[in-house]
């Protein structure tokens, strides 16, 4: 048995996630690497230590650079805020040390590429914090994909709605300044991600991105938001289906709108997070008269799941795919092979979501791969 | 008492339609105008006869010239194929005769104005038959946008999508050929009318329309479809709400997907027409932890529903729409006012068709007021 | 062409829900027999003779007898109270006309009975009015489970629940007296009939009925109920089965909540007559990981639904039920062959209710045959 | 911070759950006792020894004695087969050590009176294994329940239907045999104790039990199935509403049918824990035509939902209904307050379905108080 010593940068809802799924991953899944929590880190001395007690950490800072020099901590997750994975990143890989990153992945492209340089440089195990795409429905999703179940995909419709800022009288925090914490900056990544995933590469997009709330309330009167409150484009992809993604963080009524359609030759899949123990799947194959879409609630024969429950229905929820995705970064680092998604992956989406910006900002359509 | 007697030209789906209508809207409305099935019209004099027997018409023709001139014939439902529409409808006109036309109005937007400017000329009663917005559903719909209750419409999603073309080796046919007939053509318009009346007139789109199918096997050995299997569109409304249009043929899995999604400031809605008697309403000011989406089942306390049953929950279906627009008609007749949706609203939705059409070729995005 | 004169008893809901059908029927259907609106009777001559007009009768009446004796009434149409069922068709029948009459047949089983014996003896056409069963999705479960594919059914779980008195200051009515208006007598005969259509007679059961709301505000005060707001049993089926039946007006929510789940050793079955176009579907011969109740939506490859249209999705409702019981009353006159369900299939469905009262009364195991 | 050594007794399904659960459950809750992972005990030291290395336990043993006795070990977690629970758990109050049992908690009432006497006579911690009405979803059920806003219920559906048994050519194996493992004894104490919980303590039942593939195949051909696939009752609770519960390892299709239907005065609730993450709430105090049923997926507002994620819709899945109930017990231990279920509701249960034993056998209504 083998162990490996975890930091954690960030204690706030990503960090305490990464936290538990760390302390449960090898009892739920059997690896190979056994993960020893460290050291925790937050921007507090006072606070890092609370979060240690609390998680189970061995040791606790305020000071992300003696996290990740530390000769115990032999792998990093960074679930920091969205303008310090870059420097975390490209440090911990200069140490040597396989690195989870939470999404999106850099601030920008420029910074994406410049950590995914670093880490095939390194040689280091790197991930990117997709957890939704984790779930066992969307990973059947791939896997029906990938078995032509459906054909050739013709169309792909993706959202990620929610409406924690539906509220015009909600007022202005961290959320509401920072092109990464707007709807195309913290919601886009994933749903392009999924997109990618399901339909492959985007060549061509055409968006349109808007603040639908232009101020909000402050301890200082009406500030302006400087971010976006929604997005959307449409897309061709390599092969030629088309695409419609829409991002919000003003879908009212929407909690966890990362849902998709699917349109293939032989079959479509249909997915929302919000019920994310079922993928519909209607096969164009069957009987005419005994046609529809299929319910498949997620169980035992589907990926990941019997390591949760034994019985289909039982479900899986949000907790148990940051569960998965330390299985994968403890797999990936075990064998030296990479383990989707990479760096890579993440730098892909930040690519899509800059060919977004630079098409509204034109009025025209983008080639994604020139940008 | 007044009756009033009824040509209907067309036998086929919408002709059929249209006659049960008019053979029972007088007795589930209690319309002041009575129709009395005067006239039918369809290709073939054996044909037409055949129809009117069925049907219950006093006569038959197979030359629409006869039916329109007829002094019985004091109203017409043109559900004729869309190439005849304007021809039809122009001489109905300068008889001084009502008219009700399936949609598309015309097969451009050239001749929906032709049609307009000559129904608004002659002062006759002129509708256009978009019948799924005249469920019970989509007529609440539009009422709780009108009080407000979701308060600004911030962004639209609609669709209508079936398969009925999803199958490359469904051979060709009628509908494989013609602009009016392809998913943009004869699907669109349903929606398009949804969404103006929804979320209010369109300013710009930029749009995408595809064929999936390119050949399709016929007698004659493979033939080139020569419309669009599907198209979508972003836009901007008036109202600077963002929305998201797509229509498709062959979306594998889709019967009638005639569905929107609208979210506004204070609440959204959610229909889908394959499951046309519920609509789902989400209040904003709901108590936090009783918040979500309230299936409200149509009933008896909305729009039109208590003429067909007493009970909520019991139901209306396809035929009851074509019911509810002929009672439409008969009470413009009856009031001499228009009663929405005119020719205008019509040509309007031709508009928007159109625009899509100029900024798939150019594109680009393309100013709907300027088309 | 064959017309045949209808005459309607009953003007209310049902009497006008029968009125278009015999309307529409024959352009919807292209029926042998054409019906010809010949009288129709209510409670005063002036009532009647408005109705007639709106629905399009030739003559009105408020004397039963009068209509039922009139020559050109060819075939008698019962929707008036309960308590008049039996009479009505006595004589009508005695004239040797074909009777419709709505559920529940008679008052009690005995009353059933002797109506059986009178349609028997005259080889006069005769149904029972349930029309819930006649949906193309209720259908559909009959022919599913007639062709084996769902197996033997081991359970079956039925409810007939609505909430139009779930409010105690709902006032006293018509309904909340006499035991054939309670919901043992209104709704348990829908829901019954559709048990013993979908998994067999009924070999015996256990009752229990309440009301929950024991007195209502009137004018006069406070007056007692004096019949049942709920009542539910379980049961075995003649094949062995279980059953559970549930019956409510009480049911809070609940609007048309004719619903039932099937089990079988094959697979299964659910519908709720809420979502009236779509009827659940498992199958337990799919591949493990591809299982699911596929939700299939009703359309033309399902029985009589093309006649209301031909799309998939575009859904029927309540009034095409009705449609649907008249082309099957023409079609019993006119082949002189019994159409399902006949007043016999009435009369079983009285005898679980009275079975189901019997073991109430005595709190045992009611053997129904025995009834 | 205050540790307490932990034993878990079972090491399958359970077993591990309660594993991984005492793994996560500090870091989740930030609870005031901090579980260390002393000792697992199943049939092989091998066993033992291999599962004490995947889960994180500092020692293994094959003997439960052992494990109960060694001073370490603080409080214990019975998942071990039912015949069982009472033994060890007797032992383990005697050594005045805190137990958390598996439902069903003993074989029989008489076994679960005993435990009950045990634990209440030692003043320890005690709970039984109830974790389906731990979700969010169910305990917002609870207090909705609580605070009167359905106001009286009237009626109360229950279902707890699988069908991993479905299928007659399974063959037989533990599950088939032992009534603690037939449909009764394994699938109905969830439901049951949902029901008590819900609409309070039942006085009478009447019940109807069945064994539906009355032989399955074997290595030695085929053996008679000598406990129950299916059961049901119909009851009244104290409060007078009226109930049916039913419970199956043969629905067909069903996964977790965990299922109710809530009827009150004033509103009424839909649960079924297949889609877990949502319940549904009508309210009858909500305008005529904008009533329906509300669709609350559950979040930070609801119960024990933040500790897992901070958004609504995010969702919870079953391992957290494990770790919400290694909550509930290390709280029990560290206040010294009792935390529902204790033995004593366990016993309840059993109460409940001997009750139904003997109503089925003599096919009569059963005081369940008397039993």
């Amino acid at each position: 048995m083998t162990q490996i010593g975890i930091g954690v940068i960030g204690a706030g809802y990503m960090g305490k996630a990464h936290s538990v799924a760390m302390a449960a991953v090898a009892a739920v899944f059997d690896t190979a690497l056994r993960p020893v929590l460290e050291m925790i880190c937050t921007t507090t001395e006072a606070g890092a230590a609370e979060r240690a007690r609390q998680f189970g950490f061995a040791r606790a800072t305020a000071d992300w650079r003696l996290l990740v020099d530390d000769p115990k901590v032999q792998a990093v997750v960074i679930a920091s805020p969205q303008h310090t994975h870059m420097d975390i990143a490209l440090v911990a890989l200069a140490r040597g040390k396989p690195v989870f990153c939470e999404k999106p992945l850099g601030l920008n492209v420029a910074q994406s590429r410049a950590m995914v340089a670093a880490a095939e440089a390194s040689g280091c195990a790197n991930m990117t914090g997709f957890n939704y795409i984790r779930t066992p429905a969307s990973q059947l999703a791939r896997q029906i994909i990938a078995a032509g179940e459906i054909g050739e995909i013709t169309y792909f419709r993706g959202e990620h709605t929610e409406d924690f800022l539906s509220d015009p009288n909600e007022p202005a925090n961290w959320r509401t300044e920072g092109l990464a914490s707007g709807a195309m900056g913290d919601l886009a990544p994933h749903m392009i991600n999924a997109a990618l995933a399901l339909a492959g590469p985007i060549d061509s997009l055409i968006a349109d991105i808007a603040t639908v709330h232009k101020t909000r309330p402050s301890p200082h009167g009406a500030v302006a938001v400087t971010n976006d409150d929604q997005g959307q484009f449409i897309c061709r992809f390599a092969n030629g289906a088309m695409g419609a993604l829409f991002f919000s963080r003003t879908a009212k009524g929407r909690k966890m709108g990362y849902a998709y359609d699917i349109y293939g030759t032989k079959g479509s899949l249909r997915f929302d997070q919000e019920d994310q123990n079922a993928l519909w799947l209607y096969k164009g194959d069957a009987k005419a008269d005994r046609q529809g879409f299929t319910k498949i609630l997620t169980g035992p024969d589907h990926p990941d799941f019997k390591a949760f429950c034994l019985g289909a229905g039982h479900g899986t929820g949000y907790q148990d795919q940051i569960i998965i995705e330390a299985r994968d970064f403890l797999q990936a680092i075990a064998t030296r092979q990479p383990v989707w998604p990479t760096f890579r992956d993440g730098m892909l989406v930040n690519q899509v979501i800059e060919a977004a910006r630079q098409s509204h900002a034109g009025r025209r359509w983008v080639d994604v791969r020139e940008v």
